[in-house]
């Protein structure tokens, strides 16, 4: 099987340059000024970007969380990845505290196998970090291909672990070359401030987001790169919001340290007056909440500065059914909002075409470094000979407007609707095989595979 | 003309895979496994590394200077350059105070037309800003096809710029499109501490070094951000050599700006010990002068974070008869040391060799980030379909010795004489033309062209 | 002749406490409870605040500016000080750049000799730094008892000194234990804007406030810091203004350092909304202009820091028909505006009665810090056994109401007028006698006397 | 009873005079210039330095500690303190974690009552934040007279507290008026550390030192200013000791926030390098441990900033025999070193008579701040009117040698064993009493009396 792409305008994290691609089988195998080959299928690509797929490396599909489960499961959500350019996706498996990580990855396994449309790899969470769970940290980097290790500074009793337990993490991981991925906020503080809020009579949405001021991801930003840098192991916030987290980060550089950050696409361009209407913000509760708009343009400058390296979703949809659990007490709705759709159109319409971010820029931070940060480049987050060919065609002046009525997760209501983007995914391949044109999905749950990753330095 | 370069490991700022390349006249056709083309010349480069040409945006050619004449000229510089692998540089015009930018340029393409050996472009030194000169930025850019702006915070009375030249040159440029790039060092403190030392008979080089402190540097780049960030032109830093200087651009992350940062090759790693043996230091005074090993770590993190983006020589070579002519009195002696032909190597060995940083950080730094910064990009900068053929096949496992004896440069000592390497420039080709093969040059004087550079935007 | 106060609540920069004080001379000679000594005099203070009298460092009385005089001599001006509890001043002189400091001395003594009602010193404010004006130095310090030494880094050409005449400046004056004051913006960014502005027509009082943007005050302040930390000399940063400033400041606690800083009692309780309507911002127009809301919680938060340890006036009065020679071009409006009488009772009232700083705070920033900074102290700045008694006799509970109908500086407008206050100066007290009973002033022009200076360190 | 002290050079926290002072009773009733009274007992303090007892908020006395107690009591604790001019000095109660406050405060009142020699008050350590320790909070300030609350932020599983915690007592202590003390250091990186050491077979006293790097503190510190810039609540951090640390208080100030600081005059004078030697380092095992030169340069600069507030000793000594429980393992060394007795003249000789501090910033951080801060002022901590007769006599020439063998600790070692002093204490007044004199203690136990402490604002 081969596929021929004619004409596009070629977007990699460096390159922009019109070429044709010939794709043979699963990879990439020749780019050129007009190919003289002879491709089962050809596409024309002409007035478009052509780009690699995109990786969203923070996502719940499936997850059991509050009492419920997320409402994407790997079927429905990673189609839905499919469809709005996204062709790799990185899940997390939680351990349950007092269980082997091994048992956690294998309830996983039986969720995700066989049933994902797109590519996905696993983060596995440490919730509880022992003389038991130090023994898995090496068989999960040498042999799973699991090289991330995502640590919970909040959720006290569920799925935090306490500084002891992070260094002593840090220092076995960093000895077998994986990275710390870490949800960075003041477990206790946030732990208190809900307990006063609801002490207080204050129910509603709005105190989700005044239970967890900026100081909350601020401080424990700043925590998180203080043991990072004692430990040296590598280490990546996820869903950085917030400037005073951002600036611990900014801070830490003052000493020659690195440390990745992840925002989401929904800090970048909502904001937390979203909350301020009843129960109706129960959309948005996710945990950060969304901030100011002096937040938006920390993140948007730390994406140009490099010390945002990655734009993700934390997509854990929720039915409004299942949002109404929290109708009386903001604290029992289950937090998580629907994006993994339109990840990359958001960031496409908000960041390129307003002029925010330029095209290799875009790539980079949808796709490439991903990839690279978490030991899947260059298999994935390119478009290069060798590399599977993961393509997404956009064309950059389409309009549309996002919609619950067109979605393709499975959730009930969009965060985004109504909103107007420009630039619209047209064409997607995923390892060789065209998965969605013309508004359509090509392929049946099973197409996607697990992607093993490799040990990772820090260094990218 | 065409010519096929096989089995190579291509290393782009973003990629890395094995294929061929087919240049076809000037520019790159076709990249892919195996590919079936029939070439004038094929080149096997199985089990080397295939990179951009490098792009040196700091060299003073055939440059008037205290009194002397910096000694490579235009043949002797990009020769030495392509020898070391480095296809593209950048020069300095330097602006008479009192005459106009244009007749500094015609003086300038009086040296190097039909002289230069490499590809090379100009930046425009403004060293009197008026209403005249004011009128000549929008012709520059848009016709003469150069849009970065050098000025001198030091040299007073020569160079030097105050700050009320420096706004209102910021505001001229940002509006037509173009870039500073700035000389950033506390001139006034400079010539306080040359008198001093020169008044208490401190001669010897060591004073250089003793009469440029890093405060100098950290001042005035903390200046340079603060006048950047009111203005909103966009900025570069040329030679950054120090902590303190790198501190001030990383401070200036909090209030959402991004400063350009280049450093040198040297600054990376030799140090100020260097000047503590009498007279010798006078190969390496320059100016900044060598900082301490602190501030090499600096640089090196530096890098790493995304805040340092280039790395450049500011090669000015000078005799040793020219050096002598501070023997007396170190401010005599004319500043600026050989370096134009080593620094990919250098950098290679130094950076790659031992695992400071990853290949795709080399060639983003020592040559991608250049060519976008400077608007170069993509005819410059990069190996993709429709890019000039300016390649570099290095052998990265090859070892060999720096020398006076060997290099090319018009200068009769090394300022790494005896230095030993891993990694070796093989062949460098530059616009579709092997120039540099088995250490002999192919081409004549006046292969070089001038490269006319586009508008920029500070965003890369 | 003696005099009893009885029964104050007696304030200085540590101690509160009741007691009568006895005054006999010009010095304090005994505190107790219920003295029983004889005197000429007794004053009941009961219910009142008993307080060192005022210092105020920072005044201009008579003084040639922009083509006028200020428009309050040494009589007036120091007059109005005595009824607003101010009993010292310091007062600049000014060298005309390429004469002597000792000349310009002489010019201001012809001013002040025989005129002053209250008692005074001078900084010397050295606009052109030499080897002739060096050799000054030590004779102003060890000689005329004048150890602080002014500094412009802005009005270029007329005031400003460079950047290496500064550090000139500064190793010179802490060799002989002086101190340099500093009057930090950016000159010529200010010149840019100033002109900048005036070429577009913008020539209202507002533009004044726009040509001297918060960074112009920040970057200066930050390079007058790096270049006593150089230095090693103590330096004093006048009239800042704005938080950005005082980051620069506390910035540079991180290295161990310490710059004293004053600020203006406008700077606290004024903001930059007063420019707004058209011509009437005049009386506001000083340099720096007033700032922002968020400057005024920094300055109020510097004081209780220790990081803002005066509160002067920067008193420079001008009548009316002065203030509209700038009519037409807000650049030739006689900057400055009148204070020297009501700094105390502002501070008071803004200060301590709202629960801002305290008693202890008040004297220390209204009095005890500048006699200690500038060397008066033990003989001014505190209530002392051996110290002048210089003493304030406040009323912490009555209110009254600020008006140029009631006041005595030599100006015909209020910068606050209509504003009540609570707290009054009842009785003031200067060298033994009482000067201020009232609502009137007991002694002639002549009483005030010049304050031969110590020394200083830099440290209190 | 009365006493006059004649001809002294009287120092307090602001002023610098020569002058008598009468005593009638417990307080100071005339200071006065040859005071004419009749007094029962006449001290001539010329040639001397006459000031405030010192005041020592950080001691330990009697305290069950590690399976031991500290052996100084309440009688050979405040003994001590009176031979070296500290007059009074504040313990800290601990409560038991599962019991009320109260029942703690009662348990430490039956240690100290009739016991002391010198007066005393207590902090409240809370070890466990509930709903009932939260309702005693207020019943501490507003009538058992203990307005300041330690917490730990180390100790895990006996002393400390978590965030949740700590928010939800500063929300409470600030809503009564009272402060928060903090033992800032991150007790779950350190229990990790020593864990890690241990497990490794490292057990002398250096790895006390390796196991509470300055990270620990630098994190702690930041966050507790986190915390209490939230809350609003005065916070004071105890025993500072380095760089990292103190530069979080200095980052904190850019948001306005003011952090008292307290270190400790081990952390001015020693360093790490006392580790270094076997077990003899034992002698020096406490949290946090010694630091670095530059760690001490820190802290004399911030003494003079004005950022350290309060020089205390951590005073918590144990016998040679106890210390040698850690003989085999540093972490079952006792924690603490006795000081008690030499921080008024360590301070005096190392910081005033080297010139690092002044003579009125020797008795601010030495007495007064400390009565300001913890709301004994003006009762303690000045020489005024109506305070209490808390007198030092030092002269301040004496040179003498410390040791155990003249020392009146009850302690067989000396940590500052032969270390030679300019300096020395020799009479000593609390509340109108000679209570040392010619070496000898005046006074049996039971003299001292408990200082009930007033409400506090975080200002002073």
């Amino acid at each position: 099987m081969s596929i021929l792409i004619k004409n596009g305008r070629i977007i990699t994290a460096a390159d922009d340059y019109t070429a044709d691609i010939f794709i043979e089988g699963e990879t990439i195998r020749t780019i050129g000024k007009n190919l003289t080959v002879t491709a089962d299928e050809t596409i024309d690509a002409s007035g478009k970007l052509v780009m690699p797929g995109g990786i969203d490396p923070h996502v719940h599909l499936d997850m059991p969380f509050m009492g419920t489960y997320s409402s994407d499961n790997y079927e429905t959500g990673t189609r839905a990845a499919l469809f709005g350019g996204t062709t790799t996706v990185i899940d997390f498996i939680l351990q349950t505290q007092g269980k082997s990580l091994q048992s956690a990855l294998n309830e996983w396994k039986g969720r995700s196998d066989n049933n994902a449309v797109g590519d996905y790899s696993f983060h596995m969470a440490v919730t509880d970090f022992n003389e038991e769970t130090k023994k898995e940290i090496r068989h999960f980097i040498e042999n799973e291909g699991i090289t991330s290790f995502k640590t919970f500074m909040a959720y006290k009793g569920a799925l935090m672990i306490d500084d002891r337990q992070m260094v002593g993490l840090m220092q076995e991981v960093k000895k077998h070359g994986g990275l710390i991925n870490v949800h960075a906020t003041n477990g206790d503080m946030i732990d208190f401030l809900i307990a006063k809020h609801k002490s207080e009579g204050k129910l509603s949405p709005l105190y989700h987001y005044l239970s967890q001021p900026e100081v909350t991801e601020a401080e424990a930003s700043s925590r998180f790169a203080d043991m990072a840098d004692y430990t040296g192991c590598p280490g990546y916030i996820v869903h950085l919001t917030c400037e005073g987290a951002l600036n611990a980060v900014r801070f830490a550089t003052r000493r020659n340290q690195h440390v990745f950050v992840e925002t989401c696409i929904q800090y970048l361009i909502l904001d937390a007056s979203l909350y301020e209407n009843d129960f109706e913000g129960a959309k948005w509760v996710m945990s950060p909440p969304l901030r100011e708009k002096k937040d938006q343009e920390t993140l948007w400058a730390g994406l140009n500065q490099g010390l945002v390296n990655v734009v993700a979703t934390d997509h854990c949809p929720f039915m409004w059914e299942q949002k109404l659990m929290g109708k009386d007490d903001f604290s029992k709705i289950p937090n998580g909002h629907p994006a993994i759709e339109n990840r990359m159109e958001l960031l496409f319409s908000e960041g390129v075409s307003k002029g925010k971010i330029t095209l290799n820029k875009y790539v980079e931070v949808a796709s490439t470094n991903a990839a690279k940060i978490f030991g899947m480049f260059p298999k994935k987050g390119t478009i290069a000979i060798g590399s599977d060919a993961d393509i997404v065609i956009l064309d950059p002046n389409e309009t549309h407007t996002l919609s619950a009525k067109t979605h393709h997760m499975n959730v009930d209501y969009s965060a985004y609707e109504g909103r107007e983007l420009t630039g619209k995914v047209k064409t997607v391949l995923l390892r060789g095989k065209v998965v969605i044109d013309n508004n359509e999905c090509k392929v049946e749950k099973g197409y996607g595979q697990f992607v093993k990753r490799n040990k990772v330095t820090g260094k990218i």
